[in-house]
């Protein structure tokens, strides 16, 4: 479970960036498979696709601690330890989040999920490319910030454009919908698919803070 | 974006108290904003303040982020580190509360605030000005802690205060109320009310930390 | 309020193990209470339940306080301290957990409680006995983690189960049942068991830390 005595002090921090690279692919395939699912209205499709996410929320977990152990366990890191455990973290943030959507889906089992909807895992899906581009410049920001910055600052606009959709077709939801037990289901996946928006924003946070502590 | 590497060493720490203040002027002005808003039941006096919530919910942002900034960039701090962030990111947190009750009153338009919100919203307000006033006595309370431990006993009191209105006011809620749409609605304004009185009491809760620490 | 300066240095780390034990005593109990509660339908004995837990998460308040004032003024721990505190603080939260699903029955006062939220409050008994006796191991689990480690995985399972049967039965009762706010309430307060069986799964991952760093 631990690694050796001398095993600690092999420079051995070039592994964090390869780890936390494969973690934020999770997210992009969570991501995909959350925007191709909504293409679907059947229940089949819906758990079909819940499994293949829910698969992918677990590899995430086991990934995540991976992270964190390797964080106890070696001398040497490219960034404070709390640095790495909030990326990774908030990234497995992400994941749960989509996770989470894809299971109200499933369990709920709207009759229809709106474009809103649609067009909210589409932004979850961009967000999740950002993140991931992102993780290539940790190596190299310190000496060029910009393009990392420029990742924060796309990941903050599409959250913000999130927001106005989620509160538009929120705001229609309870002035049109009589079917209170529709509503209850559509208002919690919305709701779901926004917060998941939110936790791809907090990578962005997380990594404004690595430029302004290291560039 | 980074400190020159001097002016890390310059006697800065002064500096925390006045932004620690101001973010609790932020506190204090959204939950004004917040007591003023309930009494309107039109749809665009809510929208108006919310934007004006959500105006401050993004000042408060911001200031929170220099805070960090600075804590990343300061050698010498009056506290620990994690002390004033997370000082800072609690006041944040009542900032949300407000700005998301702002935002369920907006996007759910519900037909009346009852009175048991409008007292909620009050309390809130009651809360926020301990902070502030709480603020005025970090440079001091080393010497003369008693001051800063009654404002954290006002705290927990009325967060107590407000569990017993939300309560009291949801059991009747779904005792009498039969339109399920309407009830949906206020359950979660109400719901997020009694959050933000939560946060308020966090708030506290660092303070007094701060006390067993330090006085 | 603040040790003495010498006693600060005196060996006080023992007392950290019957501490954390206490209040892991304090989740059994809360627990149990629950499980019980669970077999009474009426207004009253519900009322009742409620005000014995609500009672318990004082204590478990007071108790996860006082560890955190027994780390800030105690200079050897017998972990690193962000580990106890950790530990504490998920205890804390299982307690929280099983106080708000108490509320929550209190305040919607749902007609019956399903076979299912009775499962789902016995797993969670099931989980907090696993913790209170993962506690007596933490004085040995260095030499011997075997047992430690299996009490985490139990925890583990327990949690996989009990997502099986929120997930099968929420999937139900969007299908079934047509009184809307019956539903809301039901669906509410499987969610609060549900999250109380993940909250206590969280002091299984600190433990799992725990021999990561130690064993």
């Amino acid at each position: 479970m631990k690694n050796s005595f001398f095993s600690r002090f092999a420079p051995k921090e070039s592994k964090f960036f390869p780890l936390l690279k494969q973690l934020s692919e999770v997210v992009c395939t969570a991501s995909d498979l959350l925007v191709e699912s909504l293409q679907y209205d059947t229940t089949e499709k819906r758990t079909d696709y819940y499994k293949q996410i829910k698969a992918l929320e677990r590899k995430g977990d086991k990934l995540t601690c991976l992270i964190f152990d390797e964080l106890e366990t070696t001398f040497i890191t490219p960034f404070d330890r709390e640095d790495i455990h909030a990326l990774a973290s908030k990234m497995d943030d992400v994941i749960d989040g989509i996770n989470s959507c894809a299971k109200r889906i499933t369990i709920y089992n709207p009759h229809l999920i709106s474009d809103s909807g649609k067009e909210l895992s589409r932004l979850i899906q961009q967000e999740a490319m950002c993140i991931s581009k992102a993780m290539d410049e940790l190596e190299t920001f310190r000496r060029k910030p910009g393009i990392l910055h420029g990742y924060c600052n796309k990941l903050h606009d599409i959250e913000n454009q999130a927001d106005d959709v989620y509160e538009f077709f929120i705001k229609k939801l309870f002035e049109e919908e009589t079917d209170c037990i529709e509503l209850v289901k559509v208002k919690e996946i919305m709701h779901g698919l926004e917060e998941t928006t939110d936790a791809a924003e907090h990578v962005g946070k997380v990594l404004k803070n690595l430029i302004i502590k290291y560039a």
